[in-house]
């Protein structure tokens, strides 16, 4: 039975001069805070702090990373446990599902979820075997056993994790209750909101004339009248604030903004809320809607966030039967240069607004994200997302943004997870692949290494804290 | 003069370390047979066993690697006794064609050619010293002399190179009377055939009406009509497995799939016959045709390959003057999220469907074919392809699809040369750069070394094995 | 307080087998005399030889990579001093202007600004303690003293820094009376000018109409009639080439070319001097020019760069409000293949036409320009240019062109600077990046070493002779 160990110079190059050095620099930030600005844990877990229910539930059933890669090697959503939007029976055996996980666990090498989940299992779970098909009844019993103990539940692991901060994202229609448990309770845990607007500023969302409807009932507004929507926003991005939000966070198919007449941003408006909008207005719409935040994040101060370029939902059939989030979202080709444009002379020179740019298209970095932040006083890059949140992605953003953008136009990392028990894991390896970037420059003689050390914290903890106003 | 010599370790990382465990794995691997299941080696030489005719012959007039190279630098087609389509006189003595290129040699620094030729000349023909303008007329009279030895005649050769199996491609209306002799023969050699369709589903390939009509002769069905012309496939595709076939090969301008009714289809094909289609119909008819071609692989079991991207024959007076496959087919942008949504659509989900994606758009690896293989149950992804089969196109390929995409929805290596010399340089280099890439994920600990181990067969062998059904 | 060291072996391998051959490499290229075929230097500096003013006026007020990256951080461009379109005051103070710089040098970490400043403190102004705000005035005094010095008058500069050739880039409209009187002084110093029509091919330059009619009065030409409009076009070119020209340049948005009839060019370019042209006119009308272009090229010998891909003065309120050139270019996808068709239909086979290709998406070194410059004879790649004139930049350059275009379809270094103190930097990190690049070729037995030697010769110095005719 093979061992599992993780190597304490995991992901450091093998070159001695550089392995040193990176050993030098993560000294410096392997012990600090983890500042989590934007993710998406379940706020009820530190509102309730009831034990997590069981290996298979916490490990695999959430987790898309890891059921579109056994769902694209032949193994059923079905036998993965995975729900079905017409209740159709499914896999209820917790046991067999990680049973069906263990047996194709050697998909994963070569990928981050391999390198996260042995975390999790050596670090959190003290176990000491590889899993494999052999292994995997000893796992879940070795697992399952833990989950059921005080020292297990979300708080406690929040503290044990040395979690700083974290925020989920929230729809505006949410009414934070848990996040007002948490601030209620005696806990000390800084779990904070986001302001996610996509629900009522996305005309092809579910629901959205009902949606915006819902918003004007929460705020007292009249938002299917333009004026009285984006006071509606401006109410909830204030009640936000109050549950500690610093951020909004925008997931559109593209990158386009707008900035239309307030006529012309009315028409609209009342065609999406009628139904009658086309895709090319709707997409218009969207974008008048991120100049609208902007505007809005020079009044109160939150940060935005843009997350373009994913075709969501591309498999049909899987979201008829399966619904949303199933892995089958596909990144496209993401233009910001002509997208960003209305906005960026609007209030790209504005010094006082924070936007976060990310790209599912790493052609962009060094083409045009990194010209971009590296020009306009409003821009930041945030960090490698989603596929490319991978050692190989991280080491292609640092390489590809670091010489036109520099590092301090970069925010440090992003978790952006749902899987909580992996957290540390992934901020680990932002900052081992960190490390390891500045000590090749150190190795080359690009950088002092005393500099280095003071970038290297700079990119683990200063600079989140200050794009984030944390 | 210079000395030509093959190191043992050569492409291996200069770290210590990590050269170390690529040493071992490459050992696990070296001496595997060769599986070579997508290539254009003409299956004449197979059948008919004769000696190649000069080395001129051989190695450079057929080579649009080699011929591109001189002409960009200036080197006139006319010298390298390229044949023009209207039979003007071009070089037609193989030792000057051969002192041109021994010439030139230096052009082809850090290019793969130059790894391949130089085992070529090292491993086949026994060849020490360096190819250059000085030692052109020796190395002309050891290959020639080489070539007229029973053991350089191309079965022998097949067999000395170790090859399992290796499949060429061929036209719907070729009579594979080569590989019928070749079956009938004692040699044991196990060459088969790929269902190359392009001459009879494009609507703007040279003579497509007639080829439709060939077609229909050759079968017996009405392929005039669009279901005997579907009819007349299945049956073509029946007689392409009686002589080996396992797949069928797509080698169209974009990767554009279309799912149309059946009376849209028949009468774009009625256009098509007509000679009355647009650009915009054609490119939907192939893509119509992508789909059927899955469809019948459901029924069939062949596996399909989809080899989009290239601008062929760009250079118009290059064209007119020497005709198709002159080095000059281009590269283009290439989308694959929208284009094959049709077709993911209707059969992505097949469990028992394997579509196999080649890209020359090194931009689509992680942005979008990692993505879609890493999700979709039918498709896998291909080998780096043309020009990216190289060392430093491997290492971006791997750099950028496995960790999203795993080392298990790729398939192992293919040649897809003419170059029938070469074939086992090929495949080494893939060896060697996968060894390496593996060995990179040990040294820095991503990876075990047993599970390396394993990996590197499957990538050498056990992968393509079972993608191609061979 | 740091030192300020520079390396000797900077930027090569950490690993000692590759630093060892760079090393060696390195040795042979050292020295090599600087051959700049293109840049931005000030002739008139050479001209007139007088001191430059201080350091804030040397160094930072005209170097967009330096204010851009402040701006970016929220230092205010009127605080450096750069001049307002309608003369408002700004910072005056070239001593307040370095104190700001140097309070912000960390934000240069990683960025090749960097290393070229370093290398300027360094080895020109022979300082020894690294920038940063308590240096600041030490470092003002230094440099302001020094360039009292006759030792630092710009041929003296010329001379130390052993450039042997040098081109600065001149509109049509230029007397060239700087390049006239450099080549009357007794001044060895070869300065020449390059022919940079902009200002008189492209429709949407500012006053485009006043231009070609000063182009006309210039030339004797009626320069309103087509004919006689290209036919000034030809005396320019021959007055250029009395100055020392080999080579013209153009700066279009895209690679877009055309080959229009006489009647269809005659009825654009009436339409552009009428400003009554669209702006897809007006890029066809661009596009045929740089066709007409590369006609003249065919019969006076003059080489062509074609520099696409930056959208222009990206900021508008910064463009309004300071003008030109001030770090708001952004680059965009570009495409090469489907652009370059008509002008390479038409001379693209001609041997004696040398057409030089930049980028600034790197994304088509690999899909589009080693394969086109792997194949058309006219076709050269420039080398990695502007944001990517840098160590990754010239990394992947190296790594993605050599494969499919080697080294001999390359064109060696360009600087395109007007920085002229950090000429030599720039170059040495350019001879050192292909040294690295070769070394590692050599190291990983790709090539052996004494035909790396022969390329990085040829890299260094043999090829941009060459190519550019000097």
């Amino acid at each position: 039975m093979a061992k599992l160990e993780l190597d304490p110079d995991r992901l450091f190059s093998p070159n001695e001069a550089e392995r040193a050095v990176a050993k030098r620099l993560y000294a410096e930030v392997r012990d600090l805070p983890i500042v989590s600005p934007h993710g998406h844990t379940d706020p009820r877990w530190f509102a309730d702090n009831e034990p997590f229910d069981n290996p298979a539930d916490l490990l695999i059933i959430p987790d898309h990373y890891i059921f579109r890669m056994l769902y694209s090697q032949g193994v059923r959503m079905e036998d993965l446990g995975v729900p079905t939007q017409d209740g159709a029976a499914v896999e209820t055996d917790p046991r067999k599902i990680w049973r069906h996980f263990a047996e194709h666990y050697h998909l994963f090498r070569g990928t981050p979820s391999r390198m996260w989940l042995d975390w999790v299992f050596s670090s959190v779970f003290e176990l000491t075997d590889s899993l494999e098909a052999g292994t995997a009844d000893a796992y879940y019993d070795r697992i399952d056993a833990w989950l059921k103990e005080d020292a297990f539940r979300p708080r406690a692991l929040f503290d044990r994790f040395d979690i700083e901060v974290i925020a989920t994202t929230e729809s505006p229609l949410d009414d934070l209750r848990h996040h007002k448990k948490i601030r209620e309770s005696e806990w000390l845990g800084n779990v904070i909101t986001a302001y996610r607007p996509d629900p009522v500023v996305d005309p092809d969302f579910e629901g959205f004339a009902e949606n915006v409807a819902a918003l004007g009932a929460l705020t007292g507004e009249n938002a299917t009248d333009w004026r009285g929507y984006l006071n509606a926003h401006r109410k909830r991005r204030a009640f936000f604030k109050t549950m500690g939000a610093t951020s909004t966070d925008h997931g559109h198919p593209t990158a386009a903004t707008a900035n239309l007449s307030e006529a012309d941003a009315t028409a609209l408006f009342e065609k999406a809320l009628a139904g009658r909008i086309t895709p090319e207005e709707a997409e218009t719409f969207r974008g008048q809607m991120l100049l609208e935040m902007a505007r809005m994040s020079l009044e109160d101060g939150l940060v935005m966030q843009i997350h373009p370029g994913a075709w969501r939902n591309h498999n049909k059939p899987l979201f008829e039967r399966f619904g949303r989030d199933k892995g089958a979202d596909i990144p496209r080709q993401t233009d910001y240069v002509a997208a960003l444009k209305p906005l960026l002379d609007a209030v790209g020179n504005e010094r006082d607004l924070t936007v976060i740019l990310f790209t599912l298209d790493e052609t962009s970095y060094s083409r045009e994200l990194a010209p971009l932040a590296g020009h306009y006083p409003a821009l930041r890059l945030g960090p490698p997302w989603w596929f490319h949140d991978s050692p190989e992605g991280m080491r292609r953003f640092r390489e590809q943004a670091t010489e036109t953008a520099g590092f301090y136009n970069t925010v440090g990392f992003n978790d952006d997870t749902r899987a909580f028990m992996s957290i540390p894991a992934r901020h680990d390896v932002a900052r081992r692949m960190d490390c390891n970037f500045l000590a090749r420059l150190v190795a080359d003689h690009r950088l002092p290494e005393d500099e280095a050390k003071e970038v290297a914290v700079d990119l683990a903890y200063n600079l989140v804290k200050k794009a984030y106003k944390l």
